[in-house]
């Protein structure tokens, strides 16, 4: 998962970074890996600065400054599990045709073919292994088919409508051309999120694009609007155009953003997450009374902190149970060092979770996160509670189990890593050492987000029901991908190192 | 405020620094603005690393594996108005007599006559404006007096003795004499935390002492037990040593820590932090019956988050009133730059604080922090709640009106930008744009701390009554500091960069 | 003036960065300003790592390590006035076609029309005002032609002539089209040098080249041949193949090489640049008796280090007249800081050169310089020999005066700016404050480096005679560079700021 | 070896940090380690940079502008092997008594009895295993015993004594006193050099001091003298006050000063370092014929740059043979990488020189270096001369075989290490693969220094003869140092490493 935004200021001598760099910020959440900005200044001159590490980090006043011109498009990457080196900072930038540059959030699942396409009849060079730079370059072979010297809003429609032609997958892209404007599209069912919204300045309307409404709503934009499935949107220094591009596609969001990645006070196709969340904490607690009944013996709901917090908190009401900040996070743990010698007596987890004895302590606690995944954090969790005196620990999870591979863009283990992989909902509760465990129904957890907006009657929810929306998505596919992972996670550590410098970015952050 | 930690392991060979760093980490609360480790190796060399900025940025695992030796001292810093430059990173170091190192936590009152005394009597150069580099020089000048080769526990222990009886303020102290061992030491009235505890190891038991529990529980130490107000403590590599030294003053620990400092998965002095902040909920919640009455109109209440939500929740039981969590906090916001031509359209709290507007659109809410202090950042999150369709916005403050300065190294400004100095309660509810303002009553607030050890009979709670402990505050000397902080205020930031490298910190953190 | 490298090693599996970083260092005093290096590895991935500042300073071992693959390009730059920001580092890439690396020395003179062509016929992005992104472009655009998946050396001499056909200058490249090979190629009348080697190894042949010959020898390859002009040499993986695609052009080399530029034990274009030296002194011997007599009252030949040591040294032996080291170079001297309140006493030569006073006390000296630009040294240089005490400071020249702009990479500053610039030899001397001056004389100082090698006949040597070899510099032309560099000299350093971070080159270095 | 510097301005608001950092650069020969500068501000606060590496690197000019004050000292560290630790940067600091800055030249050979004392008599912990540490302590300690809150110039001259009385070696040595002034002093015998000079200012004289003349000169300071051997200087604000405190010992400088460590433009003692080089050329003239007989057949003088070239210069006019620059030196050499599968082909030293074919190719070579150490580099220097073609190659030292350690300051191998060690002239030939080895004469080198000022009538020249000037260097001594230096060669990387941040020097350069 990743972040992305763009900004076209209506004043010519303006500085789009500023905003860009705290639009990022609101965004960081979805990606602590790398961040970037590249803008578009006088004579369409481009200024780029990147670096690895959390946007605070990465940027100072300085290299603000130094980026000069009055749009600009910026990222921040979380690293999708064997898909990407560690190193290969957004946006990325093609001079040919026009001078492109390029971030996106999302993933592709025909790549292959579409490298082979690049390589022997577009004669692109693909240097990374990043989605990425795949799509930029079909983008850019698609504009410079058109053998214009000056393109216009007719050219790049048609380029992009090129891209929903091939291109396979989950995406939210922002492109700028040199010169030109601000280009944004997302893929014809919507998988990713985008949003604009516009803020008027002396000089006209300022216009800026995000992953997330929360960038938009801070930095004070109003009108703001999802891009839709399969439309473009195209910026210009005298224009705003939008057009549907890819009609009649199945609208379906990714259901993760709702119930993990997204913040709360965001609005995602029309969606309040927050909104969503307390909806899955009553769906949830009607869950609990189906399988414990309504004389169980749950003394007090604890959230795992922080974002199953605003579930667990109305799911409390809704049993009439009493809610407890049990755990306390570490909000500044940091990467962890081996020092030789040095017993590891304490699991990694306890480094960023404290548990408050008194509200563990005899009792018969109810646990809430909002998934389980590998099951291995949540397993320390138990363990965390039954060592300051719980009774019994109930395990509930605001989403259902995942049992198969996201291939969308969000970084997710192979199948087999999955504790509920083959495994039913007791066979989880004893695989993690919980007494029970309680997982959301899809139905409802679905249920939690349509009701804020019937327009949507689907969600891509695959990683629940293994129903992947783009087609594409074959045996083959996903043996190709469980094998990635698998070497990723054993290799991967070394493979990185060598690939720490590639061609876009050769930045030297510590 | 601060945060200090010392360890001694059993292992001769022992690497000290893991822990050390895992233990600022966990202290990074109580100050984020520098952090430094001293240890001692083998032959009683001293090794050190500090940085400007948070721990994790400071120390990489090469900083941790240079910083060799069994036994070391640690800190966090954040600055105290007026009385330190921004880069005299701890611990401190003298050499003279025996190598001794030095971290600390607090602030003295009579630091002028100190300082006259160390430069007329002790011939000792003082070379930042850091209260903790006069304690170490004190502390040094008595050792110095024994004349001995070799010092024993009993020269400590005289030597702290000496600092009880000139040094007047709130102190916590964690000394190292190269080669000897570690010495821990608190204010006569305790004002200051400390505490200490062991780990069974293969080679005997290994002790640490820390600003705050929490780092002793996490990092696996038991039998943890408070330094008591003037007693030291002294470990070397064949014995614990503890002493009275100074009994009979009041044990008056430093309320503030419950209300906002600490975190609440700690202990101090007897008292769960945590435990305390429910109880000031619940007092707070009779104290808003007491003042708007049982019928109020109050329909939701929200916490300003992180600190205040364990007090908001149980005052929400109490009266009875669901509880949400209006405000999405950032938490990766840095610092703000100021873009030329970029309109500061939004508030800085808008950066850290993002309202849902479901909550209060039309609703009266009660808003809960933990308190308030100019006032100006409760008057942003009034104006935000309203700005999303609040109808009414209630104020209430787990803590009483603050009125007068801290003196005891809490960071507080001087006394006439605080917003309740010289204002009734409604007065402050109009400066701040409330519609009512509800304050904690000082003695429910000492009675919440109380309840949980009553050998605590007082607590340093100044900054609410004016009244201060040590004795020594006189008129003179608060209007001194008020004209420092005032001056600090204005000048500090052209003032601080000359002496961006101090002595004792010639580190190039960018 | 640039340096430029490439090698392509026979062993698959070898590591090109170790030698090209050495390569690098031995041509550091081509340019001092940024260095950087790609290579190509396993599946033609390009890795890069580019820095500001010198050879040593921008590459550890893990940047070198992490330059995977056995073939690769290297670049130092030296910035060219009025026609280079400050931090485009090369070597450049495009990534379509086929992803192509690009290392450059020299200029062109008509980048204008290139501009305009890449603009609006090839619709490519310049990003940069240097004329190696043009260069690249063009190339890159030549190819692009044949529309091939798969390119053959057939291919790229096709395009190399097509370079030739419209781009006029001085020019030596190095590319690397990824998965394929290195290309190299020098202007039609081999302004620029470049000359390449081999190397026996296990696995066959390793070839590199170079832009002067020391880098070769130093690295143990043999069989050193200059690349002819108007010639191309690729290397694929399995063949070496070469083809004069321009002939019966003028072979006329720079020669501001031998006088200045290249190092003493490089031959290029079979003209030891060493023995070149020890011609011209001979030369200027012979010119100072014309000028000053059989009898004159020369006491002491003094070079002004290191450039002139040689041709001074054999001067003085024609002269019969000792030799004496008379100034002292400081080698550590870096940037002077200007400081408040802090007196400018001293000139900033000073900083560079300290006169021996017992080697110019009393003495009529002959001072030798490789040659006289802006005239401002030279006059502090004879200020700081009659401080000491000379009695008459006699200044030689090894090369002409020089009237005219260089147009062909050589940093040159604006006519006007150059001290010969409308003086006669009298009026020069009056100028920097010499007794007499005494400048090589253009017919000798041909003849000093054709005795060499007879087949060149001409050099280029506009600097001193304004015949500009390629044809189109105009007047309009060279009025346009007059105004380039005066704008350069007076707004540089303000307008270098924002551009510090270019698109290619988003490092940090300090 | 070492360099110092010591500036003391007449302007109360002056900044000495500008002329400091510029003398450090022109002392940068004497040490490329690590570089500091420590100032006296208002109030006698102490400012404080240091860094590893060159001059240039270590400063920029916000480092500059931060070092507030008119006064400071100043140090650049040559590592003396077996004695110190890899990052011990000067100047050093206790705070106690007074406030001393302390910055240091040269050896103790005492040290060990001095580290006692200062242990068991003085009770100041030694953190280091730096020379420079127990010096300042001694002095330190010998203040502190005058017991007076301030001290006067009688206290310090009684200090300096107390040091002149117990420290044993050559020291040349710069201290600061917080708020009070500079102080100058050197070893009884006058070992390592220290003078100073003055400058008119528009506030009165300012004052310098550093270990070479060129400082002086260059920054324009003029009646520049010799500290004496035992005497003592000291500059308050008010007064300058100078006093032999050491009469009668033997005045013998260190010789090695003038063949190889100092700038020739300095003057040492009263005899110009040039002009002792000319005359060391003439008498190894004289020595050559003297071995060769006046029929030699030597065809051509090469000196090894930079140093012996003088000698060789005045060396080749007395023998009447030509002079030739046959070594190019590469000025920009770095460290060098060993990279996986890369062949070392070639000798490091190529890396520094290559040879000019032409100069050797069939002739008898006389090479000319300053002196033979080790003779790893002279073997190798020797082998490029055959590899190019000479016939036969002589080789020459301006200095006599070194048999012997060096125990006062210069970096030496153990005397095993030493090439002449139990070796004869033949023997050392047969070593490095000469066709003859003259070695200069030790009296002949003497008189080449003492010709120029008479007042000196010996120097310590223990290398070449093994007398050690100021007694206590005994065999166990040299034993000790022996042991100590092969450890060092053989463990020192490893054990380097965990000391990189030592207690007086927390910087993180790279």
């Amino acid at each position: 998962m990743c972040g992305i935004v763009a900004l076209l200021l209506a004043a010519q001598d303006g500085l789009a970074s500023g905003d860009l760099f705290e639009g990022l910020g609101l965004l960081q959440h979805r990606g602590q890996d790398a961040a970037g900005i590249i803008t578009c200044g006088h004579k369409g001159r481009l200024y780029q600065h990147k670096g690895n590490g959390m946007v605070s980090e990465t940027f100072g006043k300085q290299d603000l400054l130094n980026l000069v011109g009055n749009m600009g498009v910026g990222h921040v990457r979380y690293p999708t599990a064997g898909s990407s080196s560690s190193s290969e900072a957004q946006p990325f930038y093609v001079n040919s045709p026009y001078g492109i540059v390029f971030a996106h959030n999302g993933n592709l699942i025909n790549t292959e073919s579409l490298r082979n396409y690049l390589d022997f009849d577009a004669h692109r060079h693909i240097n990374t292994s990043s989605d990425s730079e795949v799509l930029l370059n079909i983008f850019a072979d698609n504009l410079q088919k058109t053998g214009k010297a000056r393109i216009n809003e007719e050219d790049i429609f048609t380029a992009i409508k090129g891209i929903y032609d091939i291109c396979v997958g989950g995406y939210a892209c922002l492109a700028m051309i040199a010169g030109f404007g601000i280009i944004a599209f997302r893929d014809p069912n919507g998988i990713r999120p985008l949003v604009y919204g516009r803020r008027p300045s002396a000089n006209g309307y300022d216009y800026m694009f995000a992953s997330e409404s929360v960038v938009l709503d801070v930095l004070g934009f109003t009108d703001i609007v999802d891009v839709l499935p399969g439309e473009a949107i195209i910026l210009s220094k005298t224009s705003v155009t939008k057009r549907m591009l890819m009609p009649g596609k199945p609208y379906t969001p990714c259901i993760f953003e709702y119930v993990y990645f997204a913040r709360p006070d965001s609005i995602i196709d029309g969606i309040s997450v927050y909104r969503s969340r307390l909806a899955m904490g009553e769906a949830l607690a009607a869950q609990i009374i189906k399988k414990l009944g309504p004389n169980h013996d749950i003394d007090v709901v604890i959230p795992v902190p922080d974002t199953s917090r605003v579930s667990a908190l109305q799911l409390s009401y809704k049993l009439g149970i009493v809610f407890r900040e049990g755990f306390i996070k570490n909000r500044y743990v940091g990467r962890t060092f081996i020092m030789p010698g040095q017993q590891m007596r304490r699991k990694n987890v306890r480094r960023k979770l404290n548990p408050m004895p008194l509200e563990f302590s005899g009792k018969n606690v109810l646990l809430v996160d909002d998934s389980i995944v590998r099951g291995t954090t949540s397993q320390e969790i138990i363990q965390m509670a039954r060592d300051v005196g719980a009774k019994k620990v109930y395990f509930a999870s605001c989403a259902p189990a995942i049992r198969y591979p996201n291939v969308y863009g969000i970084d997710m283990p192979s199948a087999k890593e999955l504790v509920a992989y083959g495994r039913t909902e007791d066979e989880v509760a004893t695989a993690i050492g919980a007494d029970q465990v309680v997982f959301q129904d899809l139905e409802d957890l679905i249920a939690s987000c349509t009701v804020f907006n019937t327009k949507i009657e689907r969600f891509e929810a695959s990683v629940f029901d293994g129903k992947y929306i783009t087609g594409g998505v074959t045996a083959d596919y996903l043996t190709q991908i469980e094998n990635l992972r698998n070497d990723h996670a054993k290799g991967g550590q070394e493979l990185a190192s060598p690939e720490t410098i590639g061609l876009f970015n050769s930045f030297h952050n510590k």
